[in-house]
């Protein structure tokens, strides 16, 4: 299709699931997508690299920009697309408490 | 007190305290340590550096080494010293979950 780019998918890679976590590692070349998704559990996210997020959500798109190391914490059902908006591949781990 | 040398401490910098969780950054020199202490909660580590840890515990002594990224998690009650046993700094982040 002229002009069509899908975005490259996001990588997930669980690190450990068990009874009391879900632990992933997502890594995303430069514009790589998770895809819209809805988060079942609340949830922690430890950026390994400095990220460039660009969000997309029912209120729009913004860029959000999270140094390694600088954690957050998220409730459960957060809805989003979450894309590697910078020029540089991005990784973050994020643990879900079940 | 000839030939004593001391440990420096391991730097706890806490970065996120909330209803559910507790977040710290913990930063070790060479040969620092955080001093034996008791887990009240659960948590996982996630860490940040490659870490050379030398565990103290009533078993003994042993070395673990874990790459950036390699989580682990812990059920509460674990008694130990942690020390950086190798000849680099490390870093890792710990979730303990309330």
């Amino acid at each position: 299709m002229p002009g069509f780019s899908a975005r490259p998918p996001a990588l997930p890679t669980i690190l450990l699931d068990d009874a009391v976590v879900r632990i992933t590692r997502w890594d995303f070349e430069p514009g790589a997508a998770t895809g819209h998704h809805v988060h079942g559990l609340g949830y922690v996210v430890v950026p390994m690299t400095d990220c460039h997020f660009l969000i997309e959500d029912a209120a729009g798109e913004r860029r959000v920009t999270s140094k390694a190391g600088e954690v957050y914490r998220r409730e459960a059902g957060v809805e989003h697309n979450v894309v590697n908006g910078g020029d540089a591949p991005m990784s973050f781990i994020e643990i879900e408490y079940k």
